[in-house]
């Protein structure tokens, strides 16, 4: 293999030994730790083992963790009401509410009961339009966790091709929007593309954010190309074909070890931050 | 020439047809005309002019409209509280703040104040997170526009390569965002864009919209392709080489007459649609 590993564990390392000292910081000047509500609906066991890491992460780093825990049944309504009363409390700075909620829940309502200073992240509709127009506001974790992965190895963005593959609201369309803003020329890839493989030829960086287990084929991979996998799959396998793509990849994220954990780290960062700002 | 023509006054005469008798309905029902408050800061001719056109525009269909005008060196506070004023008057159905204001004040701050519901030139980061993510709001009126026309003549978007120049808030970012949630695969092209020329040149639909006369040359169009010129240019030059753009593409629009008619169109029909949904 000839690509460098964009080491996200090493890199999350740094950012969480940074984010410790805010934490220690903020705690003695105000008496209190910066704290992350945890918002789990339903038992789905990988959203469980999301939450109880995120949680364990924050201890490690001196944040305090508050869980709430809502049956699969929970009503939207019902949801809607527990976020909001965690966007009123002085007590509580960022809330996390893992996704996916069960299928009869609207998500998008209940993303939007987030209150913008709280929506450490990322997920909210003002966060979203923040990102695109370069507004002050929180990134979505995964989409900004990247982008620190890219620039702790000084990636050049300006310019270059990005291709994102995927389009979700909380990871393909913001991570697009993000690489815009940095001057890449970005295009969008999805299900419906009728040439997926013609279109990542063309990239200088490729982030492949779908969850579909090796989509993206090695031989795809313009060589040097800079290889994202923000895909997660059963097995600890990425949306992109590893070995393959690492074979002519210039640079490229493991699974796990890459994004994963600078995904992680921007959370906290931004629960400390989110701290800060209403200290 | 061998493009069919997207003929935006042709198609714009229907939609304000159909929204006039929207308004006539309106007014019937509730004893008031639906209203478009528009603001106007500074004088800038060809600003003055839009405003003066969309006013007379909405006259002619039934709608009322209330100009608001100030000085160009009124500060970002006070035309804060000038939208804010309009945003919470009840016998204002929509707002429409006149791009661009001068320089010193801070355009976003003062579309902010606009509210989601009274947002029917689609400005706000609320109305473009809603067009990004599917959800019910106002769509930016160019880029809503472009949309109604390319409907019009049935083009098909799914699975096409789309390529939008520009990245502007309020034309080049929502009118990718729409592209998007109708299945094109999309890319961004800007300034910092290395091989323009490669990018448009894989194009099945084009969208112009940085207003530089004529920087897309008629020899990148694949032949076929949708050309959508949202550049206006002084001398009514678009941002499309247009003759020899007609010369490949299978449709174009023609400027004047193309996405301007639309974008006019729109607004009154969304002014329509938030006094009805106030009603």
């Amino acid at each position: 293999m000839s690509a460098q590993i964009l080491d996200g564990t090493a890199v999350s390392r740094s950012l969480l030994e940074s984010t410790a000292e805010r934490a220690r910081a903020f705690t003695d000047n105000t008496g209190r730790k910066p704290t992350l509500a945890t918002v789990l609906v339903g038992d789905d066991p990988a959203s469980q083992t999301y939450v109880r890491m995120k949680r364990s992460r924050c201890e490690r780093v001196g944040l305090s963790s508050r869980a709430v825990e809502l049956p699969a049944d929970t009503s939207t309504d019902r949801l809607v009401e527990e976020v909001s009363a965690l966007s009123s409390d002085a007590s509580v700075d960022g809330i996390l509410l893992q996704h996916p909620v069960p299928a009869h829940i609207d998500e998008r309502a209940a993303f939007e009961a987030i209150a913008p200073g709280k929506d450490v992240d990322g997920v909210t509709m003002h966060s979203f339009a923040a990102m695109a127009f370069g507004e002050a506001g929180f990134h979505s974790c995964t989409p900004g966790g990247i982008l620190r992965l890219l620039d702790a190895y000084e990636v050049p963005l300006s310019g270059k091709r990005a291709v994102v593959v995927g389009r979700s609201p909380i990871l393909g369309k913001p991570v697009g929007m993000l690489l815009l803003a940095r001057d890449a020329t970005v295009t969008y890839c999805h299900s419906r593309t009728a040439d997926l493989a013609a279109a990542v030829r063309e990239a200088d960086v490729v982030v492949a954010a779908v969850g579909k287990a090796e989509l993206v084929r090695g031989e795809w991979i313009k060589p040097g190309a800079v290889v994202v996998d923000a895909g997660y799959n059963p097995g600890n396998v990425g949306d992109v074909e590893y070995a393959a793509a690492a074979e002519r990849a210039g640079y490229i994220t493991p699974v796990p070890g890459g994004v994963g954990p600078m995904t992680i780290a921007l959370l906290l960062e931004q629960t400390v931050q989110a701290a800060e700002a209403k200290a």
